[in-house]
């Protein structure tokens, strides 16, 4: 046992998988999930994702030893803010959002004296939502980036990594929020509004010849729209920046197409294809 | 038996499909491949790909029935030409390139009198290459798109229509090679071109943390640089145009995440989803 109780604000996917995994590995005495849905706890309890559930958050953290906040990107902030006045002293919160900059921010203004916060970002899921789609393995083998600022407490950080790596992490990052930020604007945000532009881009009548390839490079359109507005209206600066440096590289291949330039071409796809390679 | 002789110029990976899929269903008396190295036909002869080979192309379509052009993009026409002299009237020629406007046109003009020529392009195959990825299912259930021209004779569409529906295709659609070239130009070229572009435009120490979404979204970046250069090439028109529609797409939602425009941005992220979904 890590945590004598944990209590997870938002049992959905995320937080679903996290309390499975808990209970499945026996980390914590005691988990509580706290949500916005009586159904939603009770689905919880009946998959095995908590102990037992509140819908009031305020009471739900009470005595925690540890508090995730696995809601909505834009709700997190709130519920910390919310919560912060009946937290234990010594109690560790952290936050599962995809955007890290916005949330750390408002988040550690929040905490009490005592409390640290430590912010996270598994980087594990699905186009899928819900505890329906909760599994105790998601977080296998996966990397979850933790952040650290000036104000992280070194022994909560370490701790926290500790409790990720019981869930089946198989690698902890540090990061900056501001470096989070850019790598995922990079890899995940980006990738995001390219293939919905290049949905949004074809004709339908093309559409109705879209085979494997366009599947494949589309498949993340295929995402929650308000999860994805979230993500995009609490890391603008980084996304506009990643789609800035998107459009050049457009740009670049753009004119060696005009132009004709077969071989300046396949070089630039060669680099593509080498760096996409090397992913594998 | 639909053609006594069919000889199949360049046998890799859509060669070599179709020279499976005919001996399988026995369309033809014979199947002749013609290779530019011999270790390729002696592969195709061991794969039952085809009944015999040869690495000249002159004499390996003489009194063929069919001769279909299955090798790069940008030596199909000259293989058109230099064969023209060696067909037999009555025969029917067809390439599989994955451009058309600059393949057809240029055939058209290649073909002597009593030789028809009809362009096709199976939507199928794969990031593999060579006939060590030949498969007789391949055109299975697939999609071929069919040139048709002010100089397109009827009976041999017709003829080359019910070929393919006899290889697997299950649909065969008439497009003129204009209208052809802008469709694969916006589900084809100009995904591959954005994914190209996306890892690219992605810093290494990003490309570290690519997970599920980053690699689906750039799966085709792995592809041959030479066949989508030969591909930019002879596409440009189309190509130029699709990346300046979706250069428009991209602004669009870079200017509501610019703007914090959190309503407009999950308007557009859901139309795109709408979209995506449809084509499940």
């Amino acid at each position: 046992m890590i945590f004598k109780k944990i209590a997870i604000i938002g049992v959905g996917l995320i937080g679903g998988s996290i309390g499975a995994a808990v209970k499945k590995r026996r980390l914590a005495g005691t988990v509580v999930g706290i949500g916005h849905r009586a159904s939603s706890i009770d689905e919880a309890i009946a998959r095995g994702a908590i102990d037992k559930g509140t819908l009031d958050a305020v009471k739900g953290v009470a005595g925690a030893d540890l508090v995730i906040i696995a809601t909505p990107v834009c709700l997190i902030p709130g519920f910390g803010k919310k919560v912060s006045r009946s937290l234990k002293k010594g109690c560790i919160v952290t936050d599962v959002g995809s955007t890290k900059s916005s949330i750390v921010g408002q988040l550690e203004k929040s905490m009490p004296a005592g409390v640290d916060f430590v912010g996270s970002h598994p980087l594990a899921g699905s186009e899928k939502r819900g505890v329906v789609s909760a599994r105790e393995d998601l977080f296998k083998g996966s990397v979850v980036i933790m952040t650290k600022t000036k104000k992280t407490d070194k022994a909560a950080l370490k701790k926290l990594g500790s409790f990720w790596k019981s869930l089946g992490a198989g690698r902890i990052v540090i990061k900056s929020p501001e470096e989070h930020d850019r790598i995922v604007a990079q890899i995940s945000h980006l990738p995001h509004i390219a293939a919905a532009a290049l949905v949004n881009s074809a004709s339908d009548e093309s559409l109705e010849f879209a085979s494997t390839g366009f599947r494949d490079a589309t498949r993340i359109a295929a995402s929650d729209p308000g999860i994805w507005r979230d993500i995009c209206v609490t890391n603008r600066k980084e996304i506009v920046r990643a789609l800035d440096n998107y459009a050049r590289s457009l740009a670049k291949i753009k004119k060696l197409v005009k132009d004709g330039s077969g071989a300046k071409l396949r070089r630039e796809l060669e680099r593509s294809r080498a760096r996409r390679e090397s992913l594998r």
